[in-house]
C-alpha cells in the first residue's frame, strides 16, 4: 500500500466516494472490487457474491445521502455464472437498480469481480467524513457484529443464519433522510473502530465512544464486533441539539484532538492494525 | 458467455457505452477490464498497462462523441505498482481526466484491473452502433493493423516500435467533431470485420466494405489486419451528402440487409468467430 499511498496518481483511491458536480447536480460515483479468497469464501453462493458486490456499492451511495442511478459490472466468467446472475437480478431489483453496463473476461485463477456504482445527492452540501465538529453526537444505525457471526456462521456451516454477511443490506433510505442534518456521515466496512478513526482523521477531531453504548450483536465479544467489518451500517455525527430522523443509537461524542482520532471509553486507540479490517 | 447472453440480467454487461440522461445533460459510462494472460503480455511494462486500461475506457468515451469527466479504478496490487502508477499519471495528464476513485485489493494469481470512464455527450442525439442507414458512406479513422505489428514486436522483442499496441491513443477528438453528423459510431476494439458486423446487426443493414479501401498497416496481411483488434479507431456511418470533418478513409456503403450484417468486396462474412475477437 505505500506505494500507492505516497504517489500523487494514487490519491484519489480511496475508499471515499467521489462527488462529481454535474449539470446543476451533484453525481456520486463509487468502485469496489470483490476478490475469491480475500472477501469471498470458497462455500459462498455465486448469487450471494454478486448481491454482495452490488450492496457495499450501494451502501458507498448510501453514506452520501445518494439516491442510485444505476451500477457497471466487471465480471470474470466461470463457474455458478447462472447463479451469480440470479444474484445480480434478485439485487438489482430489490434496490430498483438499472445495470448500466459493464465488461465479461475470461481470466484464470482467482476471480475478482467489480462494480461502479452512481447516484444522485439527494441534499447537498453532500455529507463526508470530515465534517465532525467538536461537541457534535456520534450514532451508529443497526447493531454491529451481526456480519462477524454471519461469516462464522457460513465458515463453519453450523446452520446459523448467514445473511448478515452474505447479502448486507444498504442503509440507501437511512442515509437520504440523515444527509440533511449529519456533519458527518461514512459507512461501516472495515469495522467501527478503524472507520471512525478514518472519520477523526479527516475531520481533525477525536470520536470519543462509549463501549457500553455501542449496540453489538454479541456482548460478550464486543471488542470484536467493533472491528468486524461488513456491516455496512452508518456511522454519522449530528449537531448536539439535533435529534436524528431515523432510528440510531447515541454512542459518544466529538471531542477535540488527543492522542489519536478515536478513543473507547477515554482510552486513546493508536494502532491502527488492531482496529480492523485493513485492506491491501 | 452464453449463460451472460441468454439472462435478463446480464443484457447490460455488452461493449457499448451506456448513455444516462441526467441534469438536463447526457453521461455516458463505461467499464472495461484487462486481464493479465488475456489482454496484457506478461512481459508489457505496468505502465503501458495502465495507459490502456484508461485510453480503451476512453475510447469508449469518444465513439460516443464524449468529453472525460474522469476514471474511477479498480487495482490489484502487485509487482510493478511505481511503474503502475507512472503510467496512470501519465495518461491522465495526457487527457486531463481526473481519477475520481476507485479500490485496491490484495489478491491471489494473475491480476486484473478496472476502469470506469464517465464522460459528458457534446451532442444529442448520442451516437450508437444503431443508426447507420441505407445509403449512408463508412468510413475509418487512421489505419488498421498498427496494433497487430506492435503487438507483435513486443512478443517477438524484435526492436519495432510497439506504441500502437501497448499506448493506443483514443480518437476523443474526432469523436465529439463526428458526433454532430454521424449516423451510427463506435470504437474498433475487436477489428473492423467483427465490430463492422456488430454495427451492421444492431442498424439492421449490411455493411458492405471495399477492402482495398481500408487503409492498413501491412498490405500483405490485409484481412489479418481487417481481424485484428486494439486499433481503437472509429468506425462510422456518414450521410451520403456529407463529409467527415475530421480525416477518414471511406471505406464502403451501407446497404439492404443481406445474407450478413456484413460483407467484404460482395462476399458475405458469416462466421462470427473468423472475424475479430471474441472476448469470454
Amino acid at each position: 500500500m505505500r506505494a500507492l499511498a505516497t504517489n500523487p496518481a494514487a490519491r484519489g483511491l480511496s475508499d471515499d466516494a467521489a462527488v462529481l458536480q454535474f449539470g446543476g447536480e451533484a453525481l456520486v460515483l463509487t468502485h469496489d472490487v470483490l476478490a475469491e479468497g480475500v472477501h469471498v469464501l470458497p462455500e459462498q453462493d455465486p448469487a450471494d457474491i454478486a448481491w454482495k458486490l452490488v450492496a457495499v456499492n450501494l451502501s458507498d451511495l448510501a453514506a452520501k445521502g445518494a439516491e442510485p442511478l444505476g451500477v457497471l459490472l466487471g465480471h470474470t466468467l466461470g463457474a455458478g455464472d447462472e447463479r451469480f446472475l440470479a444474484g445480480l437480478g434478485e439485487v438489482l431489483a430489490e434496490y430498483g437498480v438499472p445495470l448500466l453496463g459493464g465488461d465479461t473476461i475470461a481470466a484464470q485463477g482467482p476471480r475478482s469481480w467489480g462494480c461502479t456504482a452512481i447516484g444522485r445527492a439527494t441534499h447537498r452540501p453532500v455529507p463526508s467524513r470530515s465534517g465532525a465538529r467538536v461537541g457534535d453526537h456520534i450514532f451508529v444505525t443497526g447493531t454491529l457484529g451481526k456480519a462477524l457471526l454471519g461469516f462464522e456462521a457460513l465458515r463453519d456451516r453450523n446452520g446459523a443464519d448467514h445473511t448478515a454477511y452474505s447479502r448486507p443490506r444498504p442503509r440507501l433510505a437511512e442515509g437520504q433522510a440523515l444527509a440533511v442534518e449529519a456533519t458527518a456521515m461514512m459507512d461501516i466496512s472495515d469495522g467501527l473502530l478503524l472507520d471512525g478513526w478514518r472519520m477523526g482523521e479527516a475531520s481533525g477531531v477525536t470520536l470519543a465512544l462509549d463501549a457500553q453504548a455501542i449496540p453489538v450483536a454479541e456482548p460478550n465479544r464486543r471488542r470484536e464486533c467493533l472491528s468486524w467489518g461488513d456491516d455496512y451500517e452508518l456511522l454519522f455525527t449530528f449537531p448536539p441539539d439535533r435529534q436524528p430522523p431515523v432510528p440510531a443509537h447515541r454512542i459518544g461524542a466529538v471531542v477535540a484532538k488527543g492522542g489519536s482520532a478515536i478513543s473507547l471509553d477515554g482510552e486513546f486507540l493508536t494502532s491502527k492494525h488492531s482496529l480492523g479490517y485493513v485492506h491491501g
